[in-house]
C-alpha cells in the first residue's frame, strides 16, 4: 500500500495536466502530448529529476522565448542512412521523437539509420528515445550533450554535461536490456538530497573550487551557483587511479556525436548564453540510432538469446551479502509497473510548483 | 634518449618477425601482415599488453587448432548499412580489418554501415579498427567480448569481459580523438604489475573469492587461476556508491552488440572450452561501425569544430597540482611519435618468450 500522507497521481492525469500547460504556452496539440510524455515517463521509470519537476523550467523557457512553442524544425542534411535536423530552437522533446522516428524509418530501409538534433533544448530522459526502437525489433540508441556541470579529468572547471548515452534492446520473456546513464558518477540532484540531509558525499562524486575531490555536497552546489570552479566528476572519479578519464572520455564521445556532429554547442559552449539580457537559445544537440536486428540475424533468434544472456547474469551467484544481480532497465520496467497500479508519487515541493505554474498561466491544477 | 641497457626494435623489424611466425604457422601472407600490424600497432601505441607479448597466445591457438590458419570466413547476412560474418574461427585480426573495411564501405555507400563478427578469436586492441575509419573522412567504433574476467554488480564471480569500447573521429590541425578502453576498472594486467611489486592495490578494481572488494592483487590473481570466484570490478568499482552499476551496464551493452547480435558466444559462455581434452574454438564476437561525417554536416566544417572542441578543453584551468588536461588518444599518439623515432621498447621478458617461438617453429629471430 502507498503511504497515505503521500500524493499519488495517476499517469494520465498528470499527463493531461502537462498538456494543457504548454498547449496553453502555445505548443501544438501533438507535441504538446509528445512533451508531456516522454516527462511522465520518466516520473513513472523512477527518474523524478527528469520528470514533471522540470515543468518549470520548460515553461521558463517558453515564457522567455529562449525555447520557441512552434519551431520550424527542417532536416538539413540526408542520405539514406544518415539525417540532421535543425530543432528551431522548439522543446527538445517532440523534435527528437521525430528524429528517432527517422532513424527507425531508416533502420527498416537500409538495415540503420542515424539522425542527429542542433539547435535544440533539454529533451527529458535518453532512455525515451532509445526504447521508442523496441517495438520495431530495432536496437535503439540515443545520446545528448548538456548543461555544463562535470570536470574533464585533471581540470578545475566543469566543461562537460552528464552527457547520457542509452542503448534498448528487446528480449522474449525477458524485459527489454535498457541502460540509460549519465557518463558523471552521479547527477547534480543526488548532491541536492545529501545536502538537504546534511550528509557527506562520497569522494568520487565531485570537486571543489580547486578542482580537489571533496566531500562536501554543499561547497560543490554554491561553487556551481558562483561558477567559482569545480563540478560532478566523471565516472571512474577524481584523477586516474580509478580511471576517471574513461568516464571523461565516454562524456567526450557523446558530445562530439550529439554536439561536434550536428554543429550544435559543445563543452562549454552548452553554458547558458544571453544577449541584451535576454537567454538565448541553448542549441543544445543530440544524436539518435538505430539498427534493424535482422540485419545481422533472425529476430527471434536474437531474442531468445537476450534471455539466455539475461537469465545467465540474473542467476549468477551473488557476493557475500547480495540477494540480486539486476540488468538494466529492470528496476525502472519494477517501478513503472508499481506506479501503474498505485500512482506516481508527487514529490510535495513539485505539486507546490506545479500549482502555482497552473494559477501563473492560467490551466486547470487538478492534481 | 632511450635507456641502453633495454631492448628496442623498430617496428617494421618487429612486424616483420611476426609476419614470419603467423606465415610459418600456415597464416596466409596477407593476414600475417595484418595481424602483424595490429600487433605491433599495439606496442607502438604504448598498450604493451595487447602487442607482441600476446604472440604466444595466438601461437599456441594455431598450433593446437583452436584457431584457423586459413578459415574460411563468409559473409552471413546482408543489408546496405549492415552485415554479419562467421570468421570460420580463424584469426580475429584478418576477419575484423575485413569487416572494418565492409563497414567503411557501406558508409560511403548509404551514409553508416555496421558489420558483426561471429565465431572469431582474440583481435588485439580495439582502437585499430575504429582508426580505420579515420582516413576516410568517417567516424569508426569497434567493441568486442572477451575472456571472462569481471565481475557484474552485485555478482560474486567474473562473468564478463573487459568488453572494450573504441570510438575514433577525425579533427583538422589536432590529433584525432581517439577513445579505446577496456570497460573494466583496469585490465587484468595491472594487478599482476602490482603483484610484482607487491603493492596493495586500490579497493575499486577487483573483488576477492566472496565478491568483497580487496586490495590483495595476489588473492585475486589466483582466484582467476583455481576460478574460485571475485574478479575484475567495472568501471565505478564495487556496487552502487560510485555507480559501478553503469561500468557494468556498459560491458553489458559491448556483448549485446559483439556477442549476442553476432550470434556468438556471450557472458559465461565466452569461458575457454574444450572437447576431448582439446580446446575448441572461443566463438567470440566483435562489433564494427562507420558513419560518414558529410552524411550529417560537411567534413571540414567538422573537422574545424573538433580542433575547437579539443583546444576549448586542453586550454581549461587545470586542477590543483595537474599541469594537462588530455584528449583520448593524445598520449598514444606521442608514444607513437616517441616509439618510430626511438624504437619500440621490448620487455626482456617478452623478448625471451619470441626467441623460444621462433626456435619452436624454426624461424628466423632478428630483435
Amino acid at each position: 500500500m502507498p503511504d497515505q500522507t503521500e500524493l499519488r497521481v495517476e499517469s494520465e492525469t498528470l499527463t493531461n495536466f502537462c498538456v494543457r500547460v504548454f498547449q496553453k504556452l502555445g505548443v501544438s496539440e501533438v507535441d504538446a502530448h509528445i512533451t508531456a510524455d516522454v516527462l511522465v515517463t520518466a516520473d513513472l521509470r523512477g527518474i523524478e529529476s527528469h520528470g514533471v519537476a522540470r515543468v518549470r523550467r520548460y515553461v521558463d523557457g517558453l515564457r522567455t522565448g529562449m525555447i520557441i512553442a512552434q519551431p520550424e524544425a527542417r532536416v538539413v542534411r540526408e542520405t539514406p542512412a544518415t539525417a540532421l535536423i535543425d530543432a528551431g530552437a522548439g522543446l527538445g522533446q517532440p523534435v527528437s521523437y521525430r528524429a528517432m522516428q527517422k532513424a527507425i524509418e531508416k533502420a527498416k530501409d537500409v538495415g540503420a539509420g542515424f539522425v542527429t538534433v542542433c539547435n535544440s533544448n533539454h529533451y527529458g530522459i535518453a532512455g525515451y528515445y532509445a526504447m521508442m526502437a523496441l517495438e520495431h525489433d530495432c536496437i535503439g540508441m540515443s545520446m545528448t550533450n548538456a548543461d555544463v556541470l562535470v570536470v574533464p579529468t585533471f581540470g578545475r572547471n566543469a566543461m562537460l554535461g552528464t552527457n547520457p548515452i542509452a542503448v534498448a534492446a528487446p528480449a522474449n520473456e525477458e524485459r527489454p536490456f535498457v541502460l540509460d546513464m549519465a557518463t558523471s558518477t552521479v547527477p547534480r540532484g543526488k548532491l541536492e538530497v545529501y545536502e538537504r540531509l546534511g550528509k557527506p558525499i562520497p569522494f568520487g562524486w565531485a570537486t571543489d573550487e580547486r578542482g580537489i575531490g571533496t566531500d562536501d555536497a554543499h561547497r560543490v552546489l554554491e561553487n556551481f551557483t558562483k561558477r567559482a570552479g569545480g563540478g560532478l566528476l566523471p565516472l571512474g572519479g577524481e584523477g586516474e587511479s580509478l580511471s576517471g578519464y574513461k568516464g571523461y572520455g565516454l562524456a567526450l564521445w557523446v558530445d562530439v556525436f550529439s554536439g561536434v556532429l550536428s554543429s550544435a554547442a559543445f563543452a562549454t559552449l552548452v553554458y547558458p548564453r544571453t544577449h541584451a539580457g535576454k537567454p538565448l537559445p541553448s542549441n543544445l544537440g543530440h544524436f539518435f540510432g538505430a539498427w534493424r536486428i535482422d540485419g545481422f540475424r533472425p529476430v527471434d533468434e536474437f531474442k531468445e538469446s537476450m534471455d539466455d544472456f539475461q537469465r545467465l547474469l540474473k542467476n549468477g551467484p551473488k557476493a557475500a551479502g547480495q540477494e540480486r544481480i539486476y540488468i538494466p532497465g529492470e528496476k525502472e520496467y519494477e517501478k513503472t509497473e508499481l506506479y501503474l497500479r498505485e500512482g506516481i508519487p508527487l514529490n510535495p515541493k513539485v505539486a507546490i510548483d506545479l500549482k502555482a505554474i497552473a494559477k501563473e498561466i492560467g490551466v486547470e491544477y487538478d492534481l
